[in-house]
């Protein structure tokens, strides 16, 4: 047993939201309740920003009503940032808040930039010997975090997006005279990810069911292939169905419909590979009619049609966060392993947020069919466990309710700080 | 009691599929088979397709478990079509088909240029003697026909467009600095009746919730307007959440983004609306982050997000076509008739199909606020109970399973017809 540490806890999310990156504050919650060297549990509100800005909400005081809800409330209940800390300064402010404010624990939930920061973070305290447990919660429907079998919040967004193909394939069926070619944009910048878990559409032993063509950023584009490969699911199907990421790349290395802006983090923000493949059909293959659809934020938010599995690995993420600090781990984020036996079983573990800081998890190339736009068993194999079970939400008047934190803020100690 | 007419079944689904389209057809089935002066129940293939190829299937034959299993079903069983009869001869070939299959009993389920059809067919029955009962059954997400309080079809896109905004705007509020304009794209030609819908995401008492500028066909859009709103808006919330309809009309009523393509029926074919808005906000508004999402198709094929009332409703206009036809009427189309009471109640009336066809119910302007952005408590008193109750879909391995017809196929008895 660790040497026990008494302070508080500050718990954030940072990064795009997912459908179950809630469930992790409810598992630091839950958790850190049990534990009296733990006295109070805050939350930082928009992540890195409250931090610097001192803007602080007390999380023991809302009810167990509203922290049991956070398991079906999308979005990101403490807010969410995608600031980055600049200079030193930004860093010696977070540490000397957390000093004012006795966080002894810090838990961030987020993706590759986030676990940086908590990095950053952790080794400043180490070098100014403050003692601090930082622990990061994996969070991404990128599924790009290095080391993790998988990371919560991708088996919501691919229930989502299979979800979404299956019921609108119903509809192509019924509309289509083998002209009808249909363009579902998902997200996902660097890696295939989400597109690929729209091939759990197929039912099993129809290869020929919806999608018909999945492209990845990790296939080059070919726009001679696609025409092709689009007459001849035509000449097969009533409809093809095609599932786009967002980040589509030539044979040169160049996204096929970037535009010009760049985030934050100087990542190329994308859109539009939807319409772009809608161009390149109607040019080029007479008579046919091409329809496109674009999920954007609603397929990371769609909690009605979430992975009960995913939300329950969600809180196990952010209860493992809690007890490894407890136990005197630090600078190390909850990794989720996979077990070895034939049925699926899942159990934590922790690896250092150097190793996951910036890494990028590429989709394995030996999972994509060789003809380059369908996924194989092995892809089917991993992903089919994560998206088990339904969330159950409540509904009222017709629709779902979603948690509301009540947000009493917790006094600020410093005088404020200049971004 | 009219008189008994001894004969078969010939049922239709018309135009774009909606969530609950299938289960009007259940309602045709499970009622027909109480009826001894029904002999076979069959189904057409794509509409007015089927009948001029004479494509039948004997939905007798299908099993219950599929029967009922098109409750939850999303898309159209039989296939549809947006064919439209052209010439005498078609009309001449379909009474010489429905004689040469002895088709007494006709039901098509179908938005307005559907009815128009079912119409000319009876009417040219009535001409020609041959003894036939037509009973259209009222289907569009678009909500536009005439006569009927509303249309099956329209509870359950609203359902799903409120739930998405409900969820999206969990991930807007955590994401957004002021600096958020998101723009939903949804359908709606005509009317606005779907835009309007997304203003049932507002929690009652809480009129600033989203979305917080709805756009519509009634309203003609003024840029100028358009960017003042938004910035008011971002003065006041974090973020702007924008709902536009595809058919957004400027002050001359041209179409504000349509492209050249017309349909089958001369409609322009429209989209684009949401990329437009962004262009128009980034140019207009420093530092603001425009995001787009069009739901396109899959907003009628969300029956995760339907609702079990305008499942039920669609299922009770299918029998109520079948009681009508046995109880002697023709020429007419189903219409469903709200009650007078405080608590929602329906029931279901008739109406000549020549009333329906080609008729237009736009969103009445005293629904929409002064603002000309938002609706007021009539429409929320109107599009309430049609979102009620959650439509039960079964799971199998973390994804819907929908009913599959075997479609047996009916022996054709004529000669092939060309096109």
């Amino acid at each position: 047993m660790a040497e026990e540490l008494l302070g508080n806890v500050l718990v954030g999310q940072s990064g795009g939201p997912t459908a179950v990156i809630n469930s992790s504050i409810e598992g630091v919650v839950a958790e850190a309740l049990n534990h009296d060297c733990i006295e109070e549990i805050y939350g930082t509100l928009n992540g890195v920003l409250g931090i610097l800005n001192e803007d602080f909400i007390d999380l023991a005081s809302e009810s167990q009503q509203t922290i049991r809800a956070l398991r079906s409330t999308p979005g990101a209940a403490l807010g969410t940032c995608r600031y980055k800390l600049k200079k030193q300064e930004d860093y010696e402010r977070v540490l000397e808040v957390f000093k004012a404010q006795n966080i002894r624990y810090f838990f961030y939930a987020g993706g590759n930039d986030s676990q940086d920061t908590a990095d950053k973070i952790s080794k400043l305290a180490q070098e100014q010997g403050y003692e601090l447990r930082v622990i990061g919660i994996p969070k991404t429907i990128d599924n790009d975090l290095p080391v993790t079998d998988h990371c919560p919040g991708y088996g919501s967004v691919i229930k989502h997006v299979a979800t979404t193909v299956r019921q609108m394939a119903c509809d192509h069926e019924a509309m289509g005279q083998g002209d009808l070619v249909s363009i579902l944009e998902v997200m996902g910048r660097n890696a295939g990810w989400i597109a690929a878990g729209a091939s759990l559409a197929k039912r099993r032993d129809h290869p020929h069911d919806p999608p018909h063509i999945i492209l990845l950023p990790e296939v080059a584009f070919s726009a001679e292939k696609f025409i092709a490969d689009v007459q001849r699911v035509l000449k097969r199907e009533k409809h093809c169905f095609v599932v786009v990421g967002e980040g589509l790349i030539d044979a040169d290395g160049n996204y096929v419909a970037a535009a010009e802006a760049t985030d934050a983090f100087g990542h190329a923000q994308l859109g539009g590979a939807a319409e772009f493949l809608q161009g390149l059909v109607e040019a080029n293959i007479p008579a046919v009619k091409a329809r496109t659809a674009k999920l954007g934020i609603a397929q990371r938010a769609a909690v009605t049609n979430g992975s009960k599995t995913d939300a329950d690995e969600a809180f196990l993420a952010g209860q493992a966060a809690v007890l490894a600090a407890i136990n005197g781990e630090t600078d190390k984020m909850v990794t989720l392993l996979r077990g070895e036996a034939d049925h699926y079983t899942v159990e934590t573990g922790l690896a250092p947020l150097a190793d996951i800081a910036n890494g990028v998890k590429k989709l394995p190339k030996e999972w994509i069919n060789e003809d380059g736009i369908s996924m194989n068993y092995q892809f089917v194999r991993f992903a089919t466990p994560l998206i088990q079970g339904e969330t159950a939400v409540p509904h009222e008047n017709g629709l779902p309710v979603f948690a509301k934190l009540d947000k009493v803020r917790v006094q600020r100690q410093l005088e404020s700080y200049e971004l």
